[in-house]
């Protein structure tokens, strides 16, 4: 009987997966069923923008946590699919730093292109995952949203692809809850223009508060104010941003930080405090517990699950890489379903997953980590045949974007870099990023003649 | 064997569960084990107010949806418990129109003294209910939240009191996806200060949006646009409202209307477009689907679930008379369950709720539906032991509200009214609704000592 896989998710990571057995199937291999749900109307994952924030109109949490003027954070040529690169799907090379509608184009147009919409069940919301042990068969429980019924169906591996950017992690700091201005998490920020003229205390130091922070200054903030629980970001901020300790409490709309200081007047405080790696809907002995880790524990390989490698998990870690690490991982999923790759004994699997992790423990710094999971990626490349992947130009691209980045946090996005596929150094775009206010994919892609000229 | 029965929710509605059983008890009759599952860490339903949108600490959809400076919307006369009155909470009698503080504090305040909180399982959210028609036990599938594990307990009797005005609708409006301002509903809705100054547009024609868009008018916004789908408030709207036709599209900041008029410069749409009666964690074939109505359908006594009277629904109507007619219905569904009442065959169980249905169907006004809800509640109460309540009186001072509304949308709340238990007539509050800005406990019970002499 025909094997049958459940994807969770119509992602990056998802795609990847359906992704990896279509090519396969292609070059004539028999393949299993594929049956992607996926909970939105259409795939791209976070990717997938909507002006919705809490409960969507079916009452299910809102995946999305892009939002309006979301720019590529990294250099698309760190993420550039070794299938199908940047150049072939726009036509001509275009810049380094996309917003999100350009790349939303691109991740779509590889699947689209390849042809596996067939497999995606969409508006379908995973609620259920169990294992039965004697016959070796998951069983995925399934809202359908728009017929508004639930149906179970019975799989032999399930893919679990959800992602681990959408359900916001909020802690509580005394006082937030007689705060008399807006309380907010990062995940529900939609549109920067709202913040114009006010000050805004964003919480965290990561990604989140750096482009959320930026982004409002760009829009016309008044004032952005970062309070870190670890360590402050350490830009060279121009005039009109502060970092400042951790937030101790707020009184009125002032808020205090943990070295005693306090900026008054603060309009709305957004929570960019991360997000919380959420299964809900597996059953507890096959879920994994992780906070946002480089390398989660008990996933040999960062994918297949201790106890039940037919459990596989695409895209659980924190990511430099995405696209092209989600195509890793699934590649590597594929062969070992195909029976290409075979697993080690669960001692061996489990003592893999350890010494990754405590290699990770181990790291100190940006760059380290950029050159661990450099060599994950290739870790999982090496066997398959996935087509060649320049990992170490990719972690040298990383560091030179930290390194621009340091520079200058404001214009690291006008910078552009060489593609890892084609060599072709990638032309600067039309309008430095501070001025550019349009993120639409036309405007991006409508460069000036002028300027295409050179 | 002892039956035993799950609650699910500690709002008003599970709590007149709760208590119904407990005064059974109390007076002597063997009542079932009573476990009452509530996701929130303490009771009170919506009425236990949280600073939190959205997703809570644990990833679960945020259960409230009232906010700060909320005020009952009806006399407390009309809610006021048979068994339990305002004056013997408060050791003297208050004014009408509590804050909802001090309706929280009344609410909880019987329920501590009757000494109900051993059945409640605090943080603990129910994820499924099946039954078996085999064994006639539904499995009720329960997740800790703070201990994150799931498990499984059987019941005899589950009460489904989860509350419907919880899970926001949502529709779209053509171009809000890309509305520069702030887009919310007003589940999300917490702290009025942060409109000050703004132009607000409110969806809806019903208690949120008038109460939403006065409140916004009362801590300061520049003025309040409301929008109706089938037809206008209608009240004598003093200058900064108005009230348009339906939203038809959205460009920029400005918003049309169905009558060709358009108004510009909105700040912030607000969707009061009212709650979905929403029960995820049921199975198919024990889900109610209903619409916010006075009688939804497939209930009987608009208790119990069609083909399987086990299934016990509380407060699932569209509410005039709230706290009280909880109790009639938990009482009524007791004596169901201690075999004081007998259900009739089920074919006169269908007779019974679709004569029902075709009444409400019927009703034209807000008087015909103020005495359908009072003959509905005074049906459930006549057999069973519930201390008198004078619905006839509550019908009367409902309908005065209405007229009082009607003279006076933003001094309605200034009046007052007398206890249906006492005949008291609630003293005049200290300070008129638009002035009282705190809506504290402390404030509204603090009366200044000239005037609670007088
Ligand atoms: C604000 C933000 C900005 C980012 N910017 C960048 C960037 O600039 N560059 C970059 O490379 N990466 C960026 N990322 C990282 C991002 O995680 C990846 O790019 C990528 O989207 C991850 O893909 P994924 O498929 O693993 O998860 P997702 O993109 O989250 O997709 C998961 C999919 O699973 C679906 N799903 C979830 N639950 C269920 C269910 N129960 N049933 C059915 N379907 C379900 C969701 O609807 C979604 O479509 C950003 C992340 C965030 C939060
Ligand atoms: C904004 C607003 C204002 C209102 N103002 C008034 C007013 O002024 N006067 C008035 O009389 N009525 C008012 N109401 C009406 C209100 O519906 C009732 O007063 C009352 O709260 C309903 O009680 P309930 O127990 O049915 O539902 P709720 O109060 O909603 O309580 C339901 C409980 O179930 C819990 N729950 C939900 N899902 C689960 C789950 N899966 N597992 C475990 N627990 C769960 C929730 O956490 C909650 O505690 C208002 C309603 C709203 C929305
Ligand atoms: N394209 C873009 O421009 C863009 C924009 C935003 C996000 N992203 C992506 O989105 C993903 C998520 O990024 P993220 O920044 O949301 O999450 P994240 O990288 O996981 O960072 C979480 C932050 O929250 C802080 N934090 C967590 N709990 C806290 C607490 N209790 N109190 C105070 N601070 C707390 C952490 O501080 P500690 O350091 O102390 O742990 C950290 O700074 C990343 O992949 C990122 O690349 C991209
Ligand atoms: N204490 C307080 O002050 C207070 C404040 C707010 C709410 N409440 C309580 O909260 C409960 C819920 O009240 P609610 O007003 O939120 O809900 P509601 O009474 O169910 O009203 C829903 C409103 O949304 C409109 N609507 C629904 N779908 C729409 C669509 N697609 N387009 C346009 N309009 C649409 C309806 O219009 P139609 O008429 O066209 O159907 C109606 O006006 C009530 O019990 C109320 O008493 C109390």
């Amino acid at each position: 009987m025909t094997q049958r896989i459940a994807v969770i998710g119509a992602g990056p990571s998802g795609l990847a997966a359906l992704r990896a057995f279509e090519s396969a199937k292609q070059k004539g291999a028999e393949v299993p069923e594929l049956v992607c749900y996926e909970k939105q109307s259409n795939w791209g994952g976070l990717w997938n923008y909507t002006w919705r924030t809490g409960l969507d109109e079916f009452g299910e949490p809102v995946h999305g946590s892009m939002y309006r003027y979301l720019w590529s954070n990294g250099p698309k040529e760190c993420l550039e699919f070794a299938d199908y690169g940047f150049e072939e799907h726009f036509g001509r090379p275009i810049p380094s730093y996309p917003p999100r509608a350009v790349l939303h184009d691109y991740i779509a147009g590889r699947v689209e292109k390849s042809g596996v919409r067939k497999y995606c069940k969409f508006s379908h919301a995973v609620k259920g995952v169990t294992f039965d042990a004697e016959t070796e068969k998951f069983t995925v429980t399934v809202k359908d949203l728009v017929g508004d019924r639930v149906f179970s169906e019975e799989f032999d591996y399930v893919v679990v692809a959800n992602g681990h950017f959408s359900t916001p992690n909020i802690p509580y700091f005394e006082g937030v809850d007689k705060f008399l201005g807006r309380v907010m998490h990062a995940h529900d920020f939609r549109v920067a223009d709202e913040f114009a003229g006010k000050h805004v205390l964003m919480i965290g130091s990561s990604y989140s508060a750096e482009d959320i922070g930026t982004q409002c200054h760009k829009y016309g903030a008044k004032r952005v104010t970062f309070s870190y629980r670890t360590r402050p970001m350490g830009f060279d901020w121009p005039e009109g941003f502060e970092e400042k300790p951790l937030l101790t409490k707020v009184v009125g709309n002032t808020c205090y930080f943990k070295d005693g200081t306090h900026v008054d007047g603060v309009d709305a405080i957004i929570f960019c405090t991360g997000y919380l790696n959420y299964y809900p809907f597996l059953d507890d002995e096959l879920r994994l517990k992780t906070r946002n880790r480089l390398f989660p524990p008990n996933l040999y390989k960062g994918i297949f699950y201790e106890g039940n490698p037919k459990l596989l998990y695409i895209g659980a870690q924190d990511q430099f890489y995405t696209f092209n690490m989600f195509d890793a991982q699934a590649w590597y999923a594929r062969d070992v379903v195909l029976g290409r790759i075979a697993l080690p004994s669960p001692e061996e699997m489990r003592a893999d997953w350890q010494s990754w992790m405590s290699r990770e423990e181990a790291l100190e710094n940006a760059d380290q980590m950029i050159d661990y999971q450099t060599d994950y990626v290739r870790d999982l490349l090496e066997p398959t045949d996935y087509p060649r992947l320049d990992v170490d130009m990719c972690a040298r691209l990383f560091k030179e974007w930290e390194h621009h980045k340091a520079e200058g946090i404001l214009t690291y996005r006008n910078r552009s870099y060489p593609s890892t596929l084609t060599g072709t150094v990638a032309p600067v775009h039309h309008t430095p990023w501070m001025d550019a206010l349009d993120d639409s994919l036309e405007a991006f892609l409508n460069q000036p003649a002028s300027q295409a000229a050179e």
